[in-house]
């Protein structure tokens, strides 16, 4: 009998391997897609795209085993040869080929020049062709930074006690109320895709104290604006005991340092790449909701129209402001409404016209909605009643407040917006490797 | 203006810190969820329940503020007292409570027995009332070591240079053909729920070289058996640049061998008390799908119906011959029929009626599907064809290897069926927070 016994050790290097000084004037083995192709006649730069980064090759008449005509971009190859010291190369090393076997050939030429250092391509050719277009490596950088984003989520809310949890996207009910739902048919049942895993994550609260989740959300919301997502991934964290709700808004911040941090260790190549300069993150200030929208009226000379309700432009506004006032990226924005939140939000006893919540907003765009739930049985009882709705259809829901919770809070952070605000994205598309809109399904 | 600096450092210890030796002697604060309270008159035990293990808090009168009667199951409290040595204590000390505070209460007494030891309750029952069952301390634990086996799987492909991705649930075509798919409205568009992420992680390969997802699947099988769910966490790899498919398996090894030490490491509270023992992982089997077929046909005297199918009977005895003859928890079944395979399957040139794949069964279960995938796009549009099918509504699939895709080929791990068969569960629920089934759809 055969077995296997682990990971298999490769001879084809990677990128760090190739590059390390131990390798300098050796013979190496590696890999890659031929990302583009310089040809001077007896000599040719043949670039290989590896997965960090890139890497010159230089093909030599009579010295490579093949023509340089049977070579093209798109081929994965395998190389072997000499690396070399070469100043002009990418990270000053480049290796001299002997021998190069062509693993795969695509079968018609690139239909983009992903070589060059900006896609010059529509937002929505890119997306019409987004297996081809996140090859360049600026457009797959992103997703590089967001990979770390999403890591640092988990890290740091492991290292402070939360347990991961995975709760069911298809239900009978959504949390956040009857509208903005998609719907299914669930075996003939009715069923629908979950907003948000709120009701599943307050219920495991009562279980683990701290929970967090990483996963898919929906909203068939009908906005087509450069910031909506029909589907987007909702880093969500709950935790229970709280004093009060700037608990909430601390752990968070203590995520964006730790997300920072780790940013700079490990995907220090993506942000030079992206040219992205991180936020401060060591001490974010905070605002009441109503005092924000007096502050932004004054300064920019703005009436305001509604005060329980916050307008995009005045959500920029607050940007600008505290980034002009303070030289702060993030602001929390804190006590919304209560009317615009939903009925498990913890009313302010001091003036119940608002709640214990907020919105963190980074560059001036809402990036994470949290805040304290109520966790008393008859208060949550009371509020669904004083709403004119009922608990029907969340009984099991209910049930966790009948047989006891702590005090908690949490919040949800939209992945995609976060990466595109690091980033300095305009449209959120360009966070997304998938995105799905009011008009698109597909690829 | 204020401003939020970091998390906050709170005056209540974890259970690690109340433990630990320096706390001896100390007055401390801490807080939980009573478990249960054995009164004995003048002094009663309070158990707390904290995330991370019981603690015994002792209430005595006159030493502590409130009445006994005060107190109940369920009650969320705070406690200041002085933490003592006591060995009939759970590991070894108890606080002695000299000022309680309650946090919160419940409305109603608990209708399970939740600090029994085995929950004396039927799994319906469970699922009915998921937020309060899962309050019992073994029923919890399964779900630590779940999220155990997610790190564990995150942490070794990250190290072993996989890239995380977000692929949509929502799409306009599944990944594996017609049937078994939900389907919804998607703003008058026909869609579908995401059976597997198999076209994105395929397409993402020619980014990334080597990808993962971990996230929700949907299967609208109408299977109503103890290992069948139909919505589960899908642990998703896959891979380019590869030699041959066995480099996939020798992945998977080296992640269940990270995983068993990470459980060992991080998790042994947890394995001691569900009385796991780990599988051991150091070597494991694999052998081709007939030859299987024909090693248990012949020790257990039994008949080969259909050769290029495999009963799940059969499947159990192949672990049980794996474990009898090798001692093996697990066994790679290699080179399934192409007939049971999709069509992206890369068959195998010295037998083309099989393919270059593999399940993994672990203690006679099939927790892992996997192999090689075709990477050619001539070869794809062959095999499309042969099926008699085409590659409507997959064009942009299509696109990824028309413009150049590595060797490659995955796998994807049923989380829920992992937790289950590493647990000894009889049944694949009892390793899913909210299983969503043919019948059921709540909580």
């Amino acid at each position: 009998m055969e077995f296997v016994t682990g990971v298999r050790k490769k001879e084809t290097l990677e990128l760090s391997k190739v590059l390390a000084p131990q390798s300098l004037d050796q013979e190496v083995l590696t890999d890659g897609s031929i990302y583009s192709i310089r040809n001077m006649g007896e000599i040719a730069f043949v670039i290989l795209r590896k997965r960090d980064g890139l890497l010159q090759t230089v093909w030599e008449e009579r010295k490579t085993n093949l023509s340089i005509s049977e070579l093209k971009e798109g081929d994965c190859i395998r190389v072997k040869g000499t690396v070399r010291a070469e100043e002009r190369a990418p990270h000053g090393k480049e290796i001299r080929a002997e021998e190069i076997t062509i693993l795969s050939s695509p079968a018609e030429p690139l239909p983009l020049a992903i070589d060059k250092w900006k896609l010059n391509t529509s937002l929505e050719a890119k997306l019409n062709i987004r297996s081809v277009s996140l090859r360049n490596v600026r457009e797959r950088a992103r997703f590089r930074i967001q990979e770390g984003i999403v890591r640092g989520f988990r890290e740091f809310l492991h290292e402070n006690g939360f347990t991961e949890i995975h709760t069911p996207k298809i239900g009978a009910k959504g949390a956040e109320g009857g509208a903005n739902v998609f719907k299914l048919s669930y075996f003939h049942k009715p069923a629908v895709l979950a907003q948000s895993p709120q009701f599943y994550k307050q219920m495991m609260v009562g279980v683990f104290d701290r929970v967090f989740e990483t996963g898919p959300v929906f909203r068939a919301e009908k906005h087509n604006t450069r910031r909506h997502l029909n589907e987007y991934t909702s880093l969500d964290f709950e935790m229970g005991y709280i004093e009060d709700f700037m608990e909430i808004c601390q752990m968070e911040t203590g995520f964006l340092q730790y997300t920072m941090e780790l940013l700079k260790k490990d995907y220090a190549p993506e942000l030079e790449i992206l040219n992205v300069t991180l936020p401060k993150t060591d001490k974010i200030p905070f605002v009441k909701f109503s005092e924000a929208k007096e502050l932004v009226a004054e300064k920019y000379n703005r009436k305001i129209r509604n005060p329980f309700d916050l307008e995009p432009e005045e959500e920029e506004l607050i940007g600008r402001y505290f980034k002009e006032e303070y030289d702060a990226d993030f602001v929390f924005v804190t006590h919304y409404p209560s009317k615009k939140r939903p009925f498990y939000a913890m009313d302010d006893p001091a003036d119940s016209r608002y709640t214990l919540s907020f919105d963190l907003l980074f560059r001036g765009l809402e990036i994470t909605t949290g805040g304290q739930r109520i966790h008393d049985y008859h208060m949550l009882e009371d509020k669904i009643a004083a709403r004119g709705m009922t608990d029907e259809g969340m009984e099991q829901y209910m049930d966790a407040f009948k047989y006891g919770m702590p005090p908690h809070g949490g919040l949800g952070i939209g992945m995609e917006r976060l990466t595109m605000q690091l980033l300095g994205e305009e449209n959120v598309r360009e966070a997304c490797l998938f995105p799905r809109d009011l008009n698109r399904l597909e690829p």
